[in-house]
């Protein structure tokens, strides 16, 4: 419980009571000092220049933040905290998703563990690592999660770039076993293969969870276009709800064959149709009429300098969803999971856009990110996926 | 269909031109001249300087906006027209609430028609008219509507404040028969009834609906704190969800009397509290300690001028609100039905504020309207409700 002190200068301390819960080199006393004392990923305790107790969290001196908060508390950041941490937001989960075993359990600074994504798929957790304070704690994560939850196999997909920033190597790895690839589970009655190792990310976006059970409410007797498809799981939803087709846009063939894998599992093989290739290319020559367009593209602005690029590409990539329906009625969903474009934003670009060609659309339902990837109010990245869904009639405005 | 020309002037047409639905005098050619000639509340044909047909609408030189747009396309605004638009308004809403019968039908300019609002609750259609336009054309809104909609009644509750800004007379009217008050629906498989002569705008306030279902979803076992309760809608759905207890805190003892009503309809009645006095004396001692606490407060800005005062008074709430979880654990849900409080301004305010008390608050749901609500893209003022469910746990702060 004893950790090396870390003393937050006047900076520090401002930013500390704004309720900032990283911090840079700016904002901490003596850093000259102590970045040659205190061994980068380890554990410090914070204070004041007054000797006030503010905090523990992990340092690391390489890093653009060079401390990030774990807690509030005089408590050792051992297994119990983890234990207790994970359980607490366990049971969170339970009370959205009660019964279920697919979720995301720990949401970074969201369930106020900064570095630290974990996700359930049944009997795998899999777990990414942003930072080298949480590298270092990563087997007492390990044993706690177990201790909460019986899996099978833990997976650490460690094998994105972002982890080169605090200059951590790249890896997969199991513990337990190394589980089936991809791995089955089902939800909300829908059969799905998870392709945690050979996939994106932790293999699925189980943040769209809520916005796929809305698209599977409307979805009867449609015929769906899902941009940005992945494994299809707009579609499946979709499929579920009684649509009648399903186009899968997407670039990566293989994900489409496991798209194409889950459709047979379900009994839905003919109703899928996977069109391999870049959506934006796609959608200027469409291969199909339908009454639904969704757009979930990647994060394209991924930091401040990319944002009028970035900006660019979605405004290229919505105003090519209105152009989908400029002559003909029906829905569309556009979405953005990067937090630098800002709702507002979104809404603005709409009214803008849509002015000029028609005034015959209705947004009807905003979209979030779904109650397990929960928001902390302090940290304004954690905010990130919003959307719309529109319909578009041509009633009242020439086609 | 040939109705009196109105001419927009180069401001005018640049509004047009922006996707603008409402004209000021400052938008028409010779408003003088016009303004004489043609009767207000009359249906007009609007034109460019070179006489391009722009749309159709209605016009009063009385009312801040003088001309209001329906329609783009030149067709007659007759019964034909609103039954067309009425009836694509239901398949919308069927959509969403397949073989339900209580939903907003219309939604003003959500549904393209500025000054009308249309609750259907179950066999009665509950009409709010807000303009002197929408005011002549009522009676083919009658007859159009029953012809989409086998009603047994139809009320005209047009006895609210706004109404005065276009000099139209207060009043509440029956067609068909005078309804049986309060008025027996189900809905979500809870007994409602409805006060729509003597209750709250049409009676019930539909929009909160999704965010009701959510709440039921998360309720079990809870004890709730429902301010500004009204009839209760969100107690009642927590009720359904399994919440233990529910307080109901409102200044109406009227709307409290008929929530009584509700409960034992129900058969919760011995779970239901009703606490009646203002919310926010109410909150500064609270009666009781409660799990979940829900502060859905009328519009407190309506008006740009009121932006400052209304803020403060917001803050002033969810700071109670806030409070009332400093040391306790527990699930806070905060409303604005304002349209001119944004999103982004909710979510900075809970920011600044949390940082200030402690860091262990996650945000797990934003909210909005229901999507018989929907949003016209190019009418701000469409979107109005928004908020979000807060979750306070402890243990990373120090109580």
């Amino acid at each position: 419980m004893k950790y090396p002190p870390v003393i937050l200068n006047t900076n520090g301390l401002k930013n500390y009571i704004q309720g900032k819960l990283w911090f840079t080199y700016k904002d901490l006393d003596s850093f000259e000092k102590i970045k040659d004392s205190i061994e980068p990923g380890s554990l410090v305790s914070l204070y004041s220049q007054h000797k006030h107790f503010l905090g523990q969290g992990y340092f690391n001196s390489h890093s653009y933040y060079s401390l990030k908060l774990l807690t509030k508390k005089e408590i050792s950041i051992d297994i119990s905290f983890f234990k207790e941490t994970f359980k607490l937001a366990l049971e969170f989960r339970e009370r959205f998703f009660p019964g279920e075993s697919s979720f995301r359990l720990i949401h970074s600074e969201g369930d106020h563990l900064p570095g630290l994504i974990i996700d359930l798929f049944d009997k795998v957790g899999v777990i990414q690592i942003h930072t080298l304070g949480m590298e270092r704690l990563k087997s007492i994560i390990i044993d706690a999660l177990l201790q909460i939850r019986p899996l099978e196999s833990i997976v650490l997909k460690n094998d994105f770039d972002k982890r080169k920033e605090e200059k951590l190597p790249l890896y997969v790895d199991f513990y337990l076993k190394e589980p089936q690839d991809p791995y089955p589970i089902e939800m909300d009655g829908i059969k799905f293969l998870i392709p945690i190792i050979k996939g994106q990310k932790t293999g699925f976006f189980l943040d769209q969870r809520e916005n796929r059970r809305f698209l599977s409410r409307i979805s009867h007797g449609l015929i769906i276009m899902d941009g940005f498809a992945y494994i299809g799981g707009f579609s499946f939803y979709a499929l579920k709800g009684g649509a009648k087709r399903v186009y899968l846009l997407e670039r990566s063939g293989y994900a489409l064959d496991i798209a194409l894998e889950i459709a047979k599992l379900n009994g839905w093989k003919d109703q899928v149709v996977p069109v391999e290739g870049d959506v934006f290319q796609l959608l200027k020559n469409p291969v199909a009429k339908a009454n639904l367009l969704i757009l979930d593209p990647p994060a394209f602005i991924k930091s401040k300098k990319d944002y009028f690029q970035g900006y660019k590409k979605y405004k290229e990539l919505y105003s090519l969803g209105l152009q989908y329906f400029k002559a003909q009625n029906g829905f569309l969903f556009l979405f953005s999971c990067s937090h630098f474009l800002k709702l507002q934003e979104l809404l603005l670009f709409l009214k803008e856009s849509l002015s000029k060609c028609n005034f015959s659309a209705k947004i009807f339902q905003v979209f979030h990110q779904s109650p397990d990837h929960p928001i902390n109010p302090c940290v304004e990245e954690t905010e990130y996926l919003k959307g719309v869904a529109l319909e578009f009639s041509h009633l009242h405005a020439p086609l």
